[in-house]
C-alpha cells in the first residue's frame, strides 16, 4: 500500500461525473495547500502542465469495459482505455497553465471534477 | 490521505538511483499482478504507454533545487521539475511497449528503477 497527501484539490462547477470533453472546454482552477507556493517557481503560463490527481468518486473497475461506456464498440483492457474506473483511480491530463496567483493556478483543458484531490503537478 | 496498492513492479538492472537518461537505454520489464492481465487487452506493441509510478527511494523533498543536482543551475519549484524527491514521489513516464507476454511487459525509456511499484498504465 502506497499513500499520499493532496497538494490541492480543483475547483470548477462539475460536482458529478460528466464527459471529459465538456470539462475540458471550462476553465478550473487548481487551489494548492499554501504551504507548496514555493514549489511553483519556474512554471510559467502559456507552459503545459501535467496534473496527476484522484479519481475520488470512481468506485471500482472492471478489467474491460466499452470505450466511453458506448456499448457498440467492443469492450477492452481497463490499461488501454483511459477510464476513471480503474484499480488506482489516478488521472494524468496534460493542461496549459494560464496564470498563477499565490496559491491558485487557473488552467485549460483539465478533465478533472470538482473537489478532485491533486497529487502532483510536473513541467509536461 | 490517500491509497494505492501496487499492479506491479519494474523490473531492471538498476537497484539504485542513477541519472534517468542510463537507465532509459536499456529495456526494463514490466511484472504485473496475474490478476490484472486481461486489463491490458487492447495495447499492442509499438504503442506508447504512460507509466505511474512510485519512487520508492526518494527520501523527503525540497520545494526548490537545483535541476539534476546541478548547483551552477538556479534552483527551481519542484513541480517545474521531474525530480524524484517531491511530496508525492510519483513518476510519470511515456514509454515505448515492445512486448507482452502474459503478465511481462518488456518496454523502452522507463526512468524508474529496479522494483519501483507500478500504480497505473494508460495509452500515452
Amino acid at each position: 500500500m502506497i499513500t499520499y497527501t493532496p497538494i490541492g484539490y480543483v475547483q470548477n462547477n462539475f460536482n458529478e461525473p460528466v464527459p471529459p470533453a465538456m470539462i475540458r472546454e471550462t476553465e478550473s482552477q487548481i487551489v494548492l495547500a499554501p504551504e507548496y507556493v514555493e514549489g511553483l517557481n519556474g512554471l510559467e503560463p502559456g507552459q503545459k502542465v501535467l496534473v496527476i490527481f484522484d479519481f475520488h468518486l470512481s468506485d471500482g473497475y472492471d478489467l474491460q469495459q466499452h470505450p466511453r461506456r458506448d456499448t457498440t464498440r467492443p469492450r477492452r483492457g481497463v490499461f488501454a482505455l483511459r477510464s476513471p474506473r480503474r484499480p488506482n483511480p489516478i488521472g494524468v491530463t496534460s493542461v496549459e497553465l494560464v496564470s498563477i496567483e499565490g496559491n491558485v493556478l487557473r488552467v485549460r483543458e483539465l478533465d478533472a471534477i470538482n473537489g478532485s484531490p491533486v497529487l502532483d503537478l510536473k513541467p509536461a
